[in-house]
């Protein structure tokens, strides 16, 4: 069943796969009267693309981005939204020998098994570069995002066995996380993390980390109670992204090892407004946003394709093989996906927006 | 806007309050042709009920359920199944304090500034008591999934710091969980958890806890690439239920702490079927089954219901207050999530399962 | 698949058959705030009952409303309002011989094919009683649509051969049809109308008839282009009703015997008030609303129980057979079908009031 | 709220408007293995073009298509297939007088009150232009349905006050429409009918008719009771395309002339198929197909751009004015519509197919 849309109200479907002839987005529900350009979605593309520093895959993706319609007189005007990149620098050669052996790690054998006619190159609508289309969508969430002050700021904070254990405040992050290739605000660590990576793509390995999400200024009561908790729909978001096996609120795991006198965030008044003394719960309570930051972690895993022989089956012989990966890839997912986790949870903040009547669904 | 359903095609709304006429769910888009009782749907709700044992809250639930409709001659006829109990041992005055002085670590305060009108007694649809709409949700989608020998079981691997290390077969897993209260295997630590639970009790204080489930024997291919993965939606459904805090999958968080090299599971021929030598991925690959079984994890926090003074806000005067919590609370809802998660979970499959097309949506 | 639901936010799940235990219907995505009591919908769904006059069947439903959930202290509180009747007056006996040969005229044939097991007494969930759940849903969104001076009006112009060719101003017409129990403003008409079904009732035969529906004083701009057009939504939920055939709005089928320069509805300010000089669109362009009034019509076909030998086949045996249908039947089912047009066009104008952002979706 | 996509299952979302860059459709849901090329779908654009006939306007629409995604090996492979066509021969300074004087007949005034930014250039993304995105959708529908011996056929039945008499089987239907450019069945009306779109073109003016549909070869059964029904959908999806203002289905409006024991069709078997006598019903009871092919009718309104002074409004000075429309334009739209009715009614019952579980939603 279909599944390549997102949203309730503001609703982004996708398309595309990594050899295709293009991938993109339509954005559907957007209100009129948001002043948007091709440049900003561009420059939200442009964080994302690899080929950008040493930690990324050597694919040289120019992804420049073409808007096909929704926009009139420089403002969006309550159409679908369309843009989209034409793949360039596709090598699909690389890929053939992938047809029926399903690569350890990959989605191969599910797609494989699942539609028959699987596009196995570059592992087609599998790949990641198809969260293209996520960043599109967030893109403009973004921007809706913006009239109303509301940030989504994603930040590296561990990279395999390296972990920053400095607290920043969230302008220090967003300063910070733009000074190095890792996007981690802890600017030493962040270069002890570019060597560890640097050290796995020598070796023909890859490794994993771990990403914090922080949502501000988002308005009390956001969110929907019982099936369509904000918490619940944030999780979703970011497990839908490949390499994410790991979603976290708040406390997350360390809720488990503490008491409920300990937990319960105290509310007191700043300045006449609601505010708690921590932030155990990470700023949504019932799945609803209580007012304080919205502060998510996610696990993302090393990445799939990595040197060397690995085990796996042909599916036309039905045997047990061999295979190795050739091609280009990243030792590390974590930098480039703190832009699609940026996208995904600005997304789901821009739906519930409308949803909860913050922002009106036809025009601003 | 309406959040109360859950699911595409197998879709369960439920309805009721803690403290209203009724509690209860339809669940429209079963297929018709499954023997269904009004036992079947009693036994789940039994193993969720409180004043089961003195781990959980006095208040005695007697939860009796009727069935409306949907069902004929002993079956499912593809009409809406609708199921509800009625509400018996309230005694909503012991909530009326909370009118407008919002609970740390509940709810109360963003269902006030969403709704205005909120039903405070006893946390209102806000109360862990709505879960007896998921698990009438889960009692048909289990019976469903048995059909198709798929089975899903939630049990707890720790509560507070006390954690089992040991690992057991899910057939001893089914087997030892209804051996002792707190739904653990591992038969000897189920001890010291209990009395955890028990001192916390008697402290007036809660502790939480981790839940694993175990998503056995579905077939390779199941759940819908990009945005409805099966680990997504599975993390959805997961986060929604009050109190879980993180939720991973496979390896979870620890991904981040090895390599690829290390990670990929590597496929083999078991007597002619599929399989993989580990399971880092947890049973999902580019959110698709992968034939190995789904195997999560969830956080659970502290009952954020303890004794004690705690620091709020009063929301008619706008002033810092105290507030102290009564009524009958559970110390750690840990026990009682299992089968919520179970219900939960199995919904997500039931619903996955007719959306893959492996049950057909009108008749089995 | 799924299909009990209707509505985007304001949802409405109807649930229950003519013979089963009880038949209801769920309302979630209504705001908070809303007065509403039981007898709000105890009134229309009198409306709708059989038994009151001569003109329907004999079955005698006293169908006594009851509210299980979504109001708190006499207002809407923003979670799932549920309200159901229990049946009592059953007579399954009457239809025992139609379990394998499916009445003509009546889906019977079709349940059967679709789901096997099949609640066949008194056309289980195929009955016309189960609008049951329509009026519920109804009588809840005619209450939202009060506070905003919109109103739906449905009266009968015309029965079998017999139109009324007068026109009557909508408060005309909201005083008349009270006064007969045909539900027509034309007077004189309608005791015409009224021996055209008695004399159908004594010959065991049916008619049908016309009903026209007026929605007043809805903003300009309700609908939503391309495929959620107002009239593409009023259009399906009213075909949706058992017995309707055809919809038309504005000039209907005539439009097409009219030229363009004769169809166009000139704009002029009335009062500062945006107006057309005719109303030959029905008050919806480009699929939303102008300011019109709109106004539609449906064709409601002849009660297809009616006495006296029909063919069919047993689908036993596969063999061409005859049945005789018992039971007691409507001779014409226009009187009562004008609630539940109102009412499925109430449902339709709530949902679209709070997607267009006309309504608040969480509280008014 | 987003209203470019529709189907539950098989969704085709729309976007593009009149004068913008591009025109298209993405379609999820389409299950993998379908043979589909870029011929297929600009055979059916094709149809659609205007420019092919003296009956229809005069702008020259090369509408050469580009498959952008979701095509491997020559079939689908269950990924999104996108769709689109770039404007070319656009005279957007022919519209600029009408950015704040909206036309008689046209959705201009409701789109301007309802976004504010509205892209008025040759009715932006109210044009009929944007059927262009039904009729990819419609393409690969039809495609889909073929597989399945199911089509899907529209002819004109009159123009204006000519209409034909004659009956025509589906064989001569769809022999005779591609004979001549109205697409209607019986040749010489189909002459007469010319004239008469001949003369209201000469003279500036415009003409209306009626349009049928015939569904053949569904399989009992197909559509979902309740709030889904196939002649709900089927009335919605034929209401959505602009100019309709009536649909009905089998006797439609002259069901309510007719008694009971006249209408329902009797049941026998044929050849041991069970089939009616008549097909009053159009095919469908209780919503759902029950073998017999499914006949719709539909009013299609005079094309709304006429030439001479018009009375509107201006709303920048909210002060009564006159507006004389220019452009190119169709002086009746039922030929082309046919086509666009034929998608409409394809992505419906491809839909349900799939709802329904005859077709597999993974793959075929």
């Amino acid at each position: 069943m279909a599944s390549n849309t997102t949203g309730e109200i503001f609703k982004v479907t996708t398309f595309g796969a990594s050899h295709g002839v293009a991938l993109g987005a339509v954005i559907d529900g957007c209100p009129a009267g948001l002043p948007l350009t091709r440049e900003d979605i561009q420059e939200e593309l442009n964080k994302r693309r690899p080929g950008t520093s040493n930690l990324t895959t050597s694919r040289d993706e120019k992804d420049s981005v073409e808007i096909l319609s929704g926009i009139f007189d420089g403002k969006t005007d309550g159409t679908p939204i369309t843009a989209m990149i034409r793949n360039k620098d596709q090598r699909s050669k690389n890929y053939e020998n992938l047809k029926n052996n399903p690569r350890p790690g990959h989605g191969d054998l599910c797609w494989q098994k699942k539609f028959g006619n699987y596009d196995y190159r570059g592992g087609g609508r599998g790949s990641g570069r198809i969260t293209i289309g996520h960043v599109i969508g967030g893109a403009v969430s973004k921007k809706l995002l913006e009239k109303y002050d509301i940030t989504v700021t994603a930040h590296v904070i561990s990279i395999h066995e390296c972990k920053t254990e400095k607290k920043f405040s969230l302008k220090e992050i967003r300063e910070n996380i733009i000074k190095n290739n890792v996007r981690c605000a802890d600017l030493e660590k962040a270069k002890e993390m570019e060597e560890i990576i640097l050290r796995a793509k020598s070796e023909g390995n890859s490794v994993g980390g771990i990403v914090e999400i922080i949502i501000d200024n988002v308005p009390i009561g956001l969110g929907q109670p019982v099936f369509d908790k904000l918490d619940g729909d944030l999780a979703k978001a970011l497990m839908n992204i490949g390499a994410v096996k790991a979603v976290e609120i708040g406390l997350g795991f360390d809720s488990s090892l503490i008491t409920g006198k300990e937990f319960n965030d105290q509310y007191y008044l700043d300045d006449g407004k609601i505010r708690a003394r921590s932030n155990n719960a990470g700023g949504i309570l019932g799945g609803m946003s209580n007012g304080m930051p919205i502060v998510l972690r996610i696990a993302v895993k090393p990445t799939p394709s990595v040197s060397g022989i690995q085990q796996t089956i042909n599916l036309e012989s039905d045997t047990e093989t061999t295979i190795e990966i050739e091609g280009r890839h990243d030792p590390c997912i974590c930098p480039r996906i703190t832009t699609v986790a940026e996208s995904s949870c600005s997304m789901v903040i821009a739906d519930h927006m409308i949803r909860a009547g913050f922002i009106n669904p036809d025009k601003i």
